[in-house]
C-alpha cells in the first residue's frame, strides 16, 4: 500500500512530499485514512534527532484523527468507516502483565507512532486496533487529535494520582499541553492555580479556567501558594526552581511532570520527609482512559484550542510551533491525497 | 517537678546526670515514667547538633516507655496508671486543618520531644496526652520503644503508600529501621527484597522476613532485579546509586525516602515518565496510626532486636551504637531514680 507522506530525508531537513509504501496490513493492525493530525513538540525532537532515534526519512505525526479503510483478519472491535483517532503508542504487546493491567502505555514494548515506522504527516497511517481510539460522536476531528497526545499526558495524571474535586491543584506552563491541563482540572472540580511569567498568557490561563494565577518568576508570588497545593503538573521541560515548587506543596503534595526535562531534578530529601511530600512523572495514558478523556471531555465541553494549517503546510506550520507564538496547538488539515 | 536527667552539656560532650525542673505540667500533657528508652541515630545526630538546632544541656531520648504518673486537667483518655510510649514528637496543635484529617505527624507546629525540651534519657518525660500511645497489653516495656520512633518510621509508609500483600517490596539498609521494616512487610503479606553489602546481613535479612537478598554494592545483582519491585524502602541516610534503585522499580513502583540524606537526589525526568515512577518521603506517624502499628506487632509478633543497657551507661550505649555493631536497636534500662 503506497501513501503519500510529509517526509524528512534528514535531521532538521525541510520536510517533503515522499511517497512510502506500507507494506501489508498487519494482522492486528488498522489501516487509518488521516483527515487531520496535530503538531507535537515530540515531533520537532523526533525530526530534529533531539533524541538519537530518529531514522530518515523521517515522518512524524501522532496526534491523528480519521477514518478506518481497512483491518487485519485479527482485529477485535473496529470497523472499517469508525472514525478514530492515534497518539504517541501505536502497539503495545497486549500479553505481558502491565498490559493485562490496562497500562498499555507502560508496556516494555510498546510501540511508537513515529519511531522506526510511519507517522500521520501522511494520507494513511497505522496502528494495533487496540491504539485506534474510537472518537464520539459530535466530536470535531479538525480538534480532537491534540487530545491523542497532548491531552491524554495532561489527562491521565488526574486519574493515576487520584486528583479529586478537593484538590487544590497548579499547572506550570500554559501552552499545548497546559492549556488543556487547566480546562481538565477546572472541570474536574478543583481549585486551580496557574503558574506563568507571562502577563498575557496569565489572563489567557483564567479564560481557560484558572481560579488563580501565580507568575513564576515572582519570589513574592510564588511565596504566597507556599504549603498550599496538593498537586502540581509540570507540562514544561526546561529546568525550574524545584525547591520552590515543593515548597508550594501542601503536606502530603504531589509534584508531578509530564516534561521530558533533560537536567535531573535535584530532590532535597528532608522537605520530603517533613511534609511527606512525592515527586512522580508518567507518559502519556492507556487505550481505556483515553476512552475516558474523550467522554469527559465532550461532556464537560473541554477542547484543544487549535490554529489549522493546510498538511501541505508543514513547514510553514512547525515554524509558527517552533516562534511560540501558537495559541495553542497547531492541526494539520490533509490536502496530501 | 525535679527529674534526673543524662544530659550533655554541649555538642558531642559525654552524658551526665543532671537534675532538671520541668516547671509545671501543661493542662493537656501527660507525665510518664520512664522505665525504658531506645536510642536513635536522631539523638546522637541532636546530641552533636548535626541540624544546628540542639540546646544545652541537651536530653536526649525519643523512643520512651513508661508509665503515666501524672494528668493535665485537660487531658483526654489517657489515666495515670496506664502504659505508653512516646516517639519523636510530643505535641501537635490539635486544630489544623493536618491534625483534624489525623495527619499530627504532618503538623506544621508540631513539638518534637528533643527539640528545645527534655526528652526521655530521665527519670520522667512530658507530653500531649495524644501523642502518649498506650502500650498493649503484653508488650513488653523493654522492647516496644524503638516501634515509637524507627518502628512507625517504616511502619507508617505501608499505609501511606498503598502497600498490598500483593506487592513485591525492597528495604535498603538493614539496621535499627531497617531490619523492623523486613519484619513488617514480610507480615504484611509481601515479597521482601533486602538490599544490603554485608553478608552476614544478608542472613539475618533472611532470618527477619527477606525472601531475597540483593548485594547493593553489585552491578549485576541490581541488574536481576530491574523492573521488578513495587515499592522501595530507604532506610539509610547516604547517598545511594539512586539511578539502579529507580530502574529497579517496576511500572508505577515507587522509592519511598525515610532517611534523612543531605545530599540531593538527581532524579533523571525521563526514566520516571516511562515507567510512571514515583519518588516520595514520610516523617514517623500519626498517633492513631501507631495505635495500628502495636496492634498489628503484637498480633503478628513484629518486635524490635534489641541490646539493653543501663540508662546510667548510655554513654557506652552510645559508643556501641557509633561502632556499627548494635543488632539492632539499643534500649535502655531507667536506673536514674
Amino acid at each position: 500500500m503506497s501513501v503519500m507522506t510529509m517526509a524528512a530525508k534528514s535531521a532538521g531537513g525541510k520536510l517533503e512530499r515522499h511517497e512510502m509504501d506500507l507494506g501489508p496490513l498487519g494482522d492486528e493492525q488498522v489501516e487509518i485514512a488521516v483527515s487531520h493530525c496535530g503538531i507535537c513538540h515530540s515531533d520537532l525532537s523526533m525530526l530534529d534527532n533531539d533524541w538519537g532515534m530518529s531514522s530518515y526519512p523521517l515522518v512524524a505525526g501522532h496526534e491523528a484523527a480519521g477514518t478506518i479503510v481497512a483491518v487485519g483478519s485479527k482485529v477485535h472491535g473496529r470497523r472499517v468507516g469508525e472514525r478514530v483517532g492515534l497518539g504517541w503508542f501505536s502497539g503495545s504487546c497486549m500479553s505481558c502483565l502491565t498490559c493485562m493491567s490496562g497500562d498499555h502505555n507502560l508496556c516494555a514494548t510498546a510501540e511508537a507512532t513515529i519511531v522506526g515506522r510511519v507517522g500521520a504527516f501522511a494520507t494513511r497511517v497505522r496502528s494495533h486496533w487496540a491504539w485506534a481510539v474510537p472518537i464520539p460522536e459530535g466530536m470535531d476531528s479538525a480538534k480532537v487529535g491534540p487530545l491523542f497526545c497532548g491531552g491524554i499526558t495532561v489527562f491521565n495524571p488526574i486519574i493515576q494520582c487520584g486528583i479529586t474535586p478537593l484538590s487544590r491543584v497548579g499547572v506550570v506552563g500554559i501552552g499545548g499541553l497546559g492549556h488543556m491541563a487547566l480546562q481538565f482540572l477546572n472541570k474536574w472540580g478543583c481549585e486551580v492555580y496557574a503558574f506563568t511569567s507571562s502577563e498575557s498568557k496569565a489572563k489567557e490561563a483564567r479564560s481557560l479556567g484558572a481560579h488563580h494565577t501565580v507568575n513564576s518568576t515572582s519570589d513574592a508570588d510564588l511565596a504566597k501558594v507556599k504549603g498550599k497545593l496538593d498537586f502540581i503538573l509540570v507540562t514544561v521541560n526546561v529546568a525550574l526552581n524545584w525547591q520552590a515548587y515543593i515548597d508550594a506543596l501542601a503536606p502530603k503534595g504531589r509534584l508531578h511532570i509530564v516534561g521530558a526535562v533533560a537536567e535531573p531534578i535535584p530532590v532535597v530529601a528532608f522537605p520530603m520527609i517533613t511534609g511527606q511530600k512525592t515527586l512522580s512523572a508518567s507518559p502519556l495514558g492507556s487505550p481505556a482512559n483515553t476512552t475516558r478523556m474523550l467522554e469527559f471531555a465532550q461532556r464537560t465541553g473541554v477542547s484543544p484550542i487549535t490554529e489549522t494549517f493546510a498538511m501541505s503546510k508543514v513547514n510553514e506550520a512547525i515554524s509558527h510551533l517552533k516562534s511560540g507564538k501558537a495559541r495553542y496547538r497547531v492541526v494539520l488539515e490533509n490536502d496530501l491525497g
